[in-house]
């Protein structure tokens, strides 16, 4: 972290510990990830409702993604549940989209992390949460398509502006290769992923 | 957690992580829980699914107890959705509940965490998962009732002898005293809660 502050302090940082636990807890992970660690954001999980999140919201000008739909093979065995105790019987994601737009956004922190292997339900997401930024992890390794996803993610909404979108590509890039050409690998396939992002993002501006 | 290997090598040490995330990261995170720090057993999030659990439960002799009904005042903002999606239209920690119970406790690794603050929901969770381990925080400084505790965890179902159960009390411990006699005042109320428990277990074995 301190490396990356060093040598890049104008790049966000989003702390992926997918953190969720009681209150007093909550805040001393608050701490650790924003003072000890010095992070831009972090990345939590809805599990343990909202006072598992509010101690992150005190930070301002940090923020907050939530689990939301996750890019893993089991992540509709429980996100994927339509709630019959909430009005409109949404699935629980769509549950979480909502909270994380409305009465749990208090100061504007929060965004929420959607797989890039669920391109329909990025779409889903971002009618839900028109101006929250979407934290897309799943294009690379995990095989999302990007075009789709960065599609889905920039779709407009009636007149609103959309929040940004973040795409995430991990292993795709820090296993490149290797062998002794892994940093020049690496940089190779971030360059790509980032080429074909941004080639993704104007066909998305560009289309009806 | 040397040291409590060395001073204590007969306790066993649950490793309170909460963790939960996809396949390839979670290997990561067993490998860290259980050889690194050595512990017995860790506790997981079950939001992101089966994938999330079930690197877990490589390690043979180890556990994992997944959140179930939390402890904190949030706990039930999700885990008390009601699912239309599923057979019997379960509460969401209830489902939870079922699913370590039966198709994914593979090799009886599992446990749940069901907060003491909501003794009427152990109780439910025992009647859905009679033989599993449940890990029981809320005792102590949130304000759990410790006999109606251990009378709901331990309440047989038919004829089946009940799994376990493990009381925790953390800050009621750590900070029963800020003075010099922090260590005497720990182990007075350590030893009170033990015999709080005790004597619920025989009042509740003792019950028709």
């Amino acid at each position: 972290m301190r490396h990356m502050k060093a040598v890049a302090p104008q790049v966000p940082v989003i702390l992926d510990a997918k953190r969720g636990d009681i209150g007093s807890t909550a805040e001393q992970y608050a701490i650790e990830a924003f003072e000890r660690y010095g992070a831009d954001a972090v990345t939590l999980s809805p599990f343990m409702g909202f006072d598992s999140v509010q101690p992150y919201l005190k930070y301002h000008g940090k923020g907050a993604f939530l689990l939301c739909r996750t890019s893993n093979p089991g992540g509709d065995d429980l996100q994927n549940q339509r709630l019959a105790s909430v009005e409109g019987q949404p699935l629980l994601y769509e549950h979480v989209a909502r909270l994380a737009q409305g009465p749990w956004n208090l100061n504007g922190q929060l965004g929420l992390v959607v797989g890039a292997t669920y391109p329909a339900e990025i779409e889903r997401v971002r009618e839900l949460a028109p101006t929250l930024p979407l934290l897309i992890p799943g294009v690379g390794a995990q095989g999302g398509d990007a075009v789709a996803t960065v599609r889905a993610g920039l779709r407009r909404v009636g007149d609103d502006t959309t929040g940004p979108i973040i795409v995430n590509s991990s292993r795709a890039i820090l296993y490149a290769s290797a062998g002794d050409d892994f940093a020049q690998a690496a940089r190779r396939e971030a360059e790509r992923t980032r080429d074909l992002l941004n080639a993704a993002a104007q066909q998305a501006e560009g289309a009806p």
